[in-house]
């Protein structure tokens, strides 16, 4: 909960800071050298990863950035083509280094099956025909994300997923997920998290958003891929000694799956606060509210003078609900925008 | 002209051979070693390359895909964002190095002011707000591409190349011309080819599609570009030592922009030649005909058994004019499709 | 301390686990998210280690590898010559990324000044004449590596790093330091760990290499530069969200650089044991042992057998002494070498 | 023969002109586009160069610098670590590309066999120990260059040859040849060059040092290596069209091998007359002569006011006999140095 002194803080659920719990969790982890050696509270949190998911391995990293990252760079010889939904966090949110680092030459695929899905045809369409002389670029790796940050937490159902998967493997194509938040997914459609990356080569996830947990992410996959993405971590500066420290706060993280259903109970309500005082809102399928406005800054400055933190998103504003706002803060929210007679 | 034993070749503009003028001034071409000195028939070409481009300095490379290659390279910083309309060149034809070599994250632009063309507005939405915290992807360029291939070798007409120019500037983009056949939009504008390069940096133009040239193209822009852009070609392989010979064919090429009027002609002839037989084909604004088909490789193939060459773009057939078919020949192929019964 | 029933580990001081102190400032420390916002723990951590290593400002980085992988991104462009002693950290463990992904070409300069210090004129030799032609490389950036780890821990006197640092800056280039132990080095001078970092432009350290830090390094230099550092940071995959967790130990670490001293005399200590078993040892300056044996397999096999990990380097066997080795350890590694009778 | 009046240039056997056969060559050869399809005269050229260097097949580049960079890039994965004599051209004079393009982190070899040449005991101890974690260097490719460049064009013999590649070959790396020069290396030794490639991977071979062709080189092969490097080719833009006309002088100039011998003799010639004039210089292996003088800038500047072109290397003023220069020549240069007072 949030005193009303200090700002309600709507931009992430990545600021959330952890609790009691995590820290008890944290102060008593036992601990070892995860470079040189096994620490065991990474290696239990990479199994423990790995087995909801539904993969071999999984490998913990210090960022959803670094988990994408290592996956592109494994899957992508240079000037590979890779497809993934305009928007999605690997184009638009790490700094180019898919293309300039991993090395993938990007192309977006529209929205056309709904927020943040392409149609298995357009799909199709965009890898193209297989084959082509040596000049030709090479399309070989879909990246999908579930759920998709810039279409507002929007979901893939299972059946559009398999249609996804089925297309691109019959091309040839590996396919990545990036589930950092595969929980909301999962929350969502009253699934195990498992059940959404059926047939998919590797998937991340992310312990810091929305879980609570302050550091740290997963990349999962076969155990050969996991070896390579050993590696690849070492190069980017992503292994570290004593993880088990954070590791252990992940733990617990992965234990509150179940509460995000709160969360997305949130963010509908304050969809239909702002709804019911006349803003151009999507209805979030998860814990993520876009809003449509005017002018992004003005209405970004305006919330800010009331108490009420959000960022900016593809020319939309975004709201996310998680677990360091409580319902309460929710009707705060909407009872400060109001009085200040937004937007 | 081609006898009608051998196939008609509309694969590329680039199949043209040398004539005998060519061949001459090649074979008396003075040269030097341009690696370590001056080629001086190198350096002719450069300077009327550059001054036909209205460019203060221009610089010769192997190949096309060589300068853009060192135009993206030297513009754009590890990460930087770049847009360039729909199938440009860059994105599609050059084997990722846009984003592996030249390090930019590209990001396509929608055709919505007609072939190859996006709406300045379009432009700007996609560039985005300025600024941002340093986390945000760095939109810095825009790429142009003036024929355009991919849409049939459209046309970018002046008015709408000040207002795009005008967008990115305000911005603070930069603006690179993929002018491989800016020759070709001069021609059917009526224009000097200078007249489209207004307010870019850089401009790369091609001296053997069309033009008859066996090898080379150049890439022009500021004397300090051209300086790193120097360093960038040597890096890359494309320092090469006698280059006067090949650069004399170049300079004739040079000489017979004016011929370009006759290949837009025979694409006009063709294309209109093919609509009477019931395709579906634009209306070629220069060289280059595509033909919508119900399958592309069938169509190619049945083709290719009348003795008529062409290649598939984009889920289309393409064929290409040039100064090495003659009307002569694009009738010849006409006749043949026609007995041929297709498509 | 070490019980004898498991392994008395010398591999590195990274193997060392927080203590009770370090796990209740963990368990206590205010966080925030340090991608988007200020985490108020890293920022007081950055704070305190620019002042103590002299430099104007500091970033937290999850490992020493991304410490020197950004500087030397953020120093070289592609291709750049960057100038390095032999068997330094970034050229023979980081795994390549000093050259694939920061861009340089490294050339390593002989420790003919002693173990690790390459002399002066060996430097500017090295550096060679300034300016050249377009064509020829250019050298811009030296790299030292105090305590240079692959020469057993050895220190560059300040006398020589002035030396060398007049003599890089002299050729226009820039210096980064290594500083990964340079705690280690300050101990054993006597002096402030600022006293070693004189004039160069950026310096790295690190917190979990003898400290006891669980996690985390640190690269210091101008405020400009950790500008351009924090954005290499995010593309790596490097930025994490509370941070402060992490950084609260590492803050409690940077108050125990005055325990080194320990771990020296426990240094020489197993150095001069050794030698008096026979075998060929350094005279340890800091808290690394380097032996030299018959065949390096063979004898870290047999200390294995006695309950003694150790690892090779550079064709020699390296023990690290370490504030979780105490000085009875070292008695009892050394009684049960002799036992053993090794080597 | 070079008149009085025109400098006599010694700078390098890039600067030879093509001759009169060569310009009819060239003037009359058959071509085709090389990209989208096959140009015969650089299909005649390559399989001719495959044939000389006992190679299965062989690939046309634009330079050397580029030949060397495919190779490179298609044997070297992200970081890899290879090795090559210390000078080496792909380490010291292509602009650091093997680095940051080719993506490897080299390490220079001690010439303690001769000059150019490492002992096969050095390059044993500097493989090192195969195998290792996942987080060491991975050392997998040895770069010889024969004649070694920086050595004064110094040969390796068959036998060293054969014993370095046996080494690398038990340590499992690969082993790529830089054969700029392998044409003066065969004449030296009185060998086919096909005897000096035996047992490696890649060679190539330039057409333009020595042998008077104005453009080109050639990387050689496995088919299946050449359909990567084609790609590569392509990728990096050295992708060139009527590329016959410039193959139709290499091939003349394969025709030429014949005729170094009498560069080899004027090489020796040249250092001969040095020494007596009191120079400090190397006996000349093969056409390279190089003079260690007390200051390199100073020599150059006076030997340029004497009409003689020459070049600094490494500390030394390198002169290259090639066959734009006759005996005639060097005699007139040894005068004018005679008359010059010099050094």
């Amino acid at each position: 909960m949030t005193s009303t002194d200090s700002p309600l803080d709507f931009r992430s659920d990545t600021v959330t800071r952890p609790d009691e719990k995590m820290r008890r969790a944290m102060a008593s982890a036992e601990v070892g050298d995860n470079v040189i050696d096994v620490d065991p509270t990474v290696k239990a949190l990479e199994d423990r990863a790995a087995e909801m998911l539904g993969m071999p391995a999984a490998l913990f990293t210090p960022s959803g950035t670094m988990a994408n990252l290592i996956a592109l760079s494994v899957h992508l010889q240079r000037g590979d083509r890779f497809l993934a939904p305009k928007g999605a966090h690997v184009l638009v949110n790490e700094l180019g280094s898919a293309a300039w680092l991993a090395g993938g030459m990007p192309d977006p695929l529209e929205h056309d099956a709904g927020p943040g899905r392409p149609k298995p045809a357009t799909l199709a369409a965009a890898i193209g025909a297989r084959g082509g002389p040596y000049y030709t670029l090479r399309t070989t790796l879909l990246c999908l994300e579930n759920t998709h940050n810039a279409s507002g937490g929007a979901v893939i159902p299972p059946h559009e997923h398999a249609q996804l998967l089925a297309t691109a493997r019959q091309a040839g194509l590996r396919v990545h997920l990036d589930g950092a938040r595969i929980w909301h997914a999962a929350t969502a459609l009253g699934l195990p998290p498992a059940a959404l990356t059926v047939g998919v080569d590797t998937v991340s996830a992310c312990f810091s958003k929305g879980l609570g947990a302050p550091v740290g992410s997963v990349i999962a996959g076969t155990a050969s891929f996991i070896e390579r993405a050993r590696r690849m971590r070492q190069m980017l500066g992503g292994g570290i000694r004593q993880g088990g420290i954070i590791a252990a706060a992940a733990l617990v993280a992965l234990g509150r799956v179940g509460d995000l259903a709160e969360d997305h109970e949130k963010a509908r309500k304050l969809a239909a606060g702002l709804a019911d005082l006349g803003w151009d809102v999507n209805t979030p399928e998860t814990n993520i509210v876009l809003a449509r406005v005017a002018d992004v800054s003005v209405t970004l400055e305006s919330l800010r003078a009331l108490g009420i933190l959000a960022v900016p998103l593809g020319g939309r504003v975004r709201f996310i609900a998680h677990r360091d706002l409580s319902m309460a803060d929710i009707e705060e929210a909407l009872r400060r925008i109001k009085a200040g007679g937004h937007p």
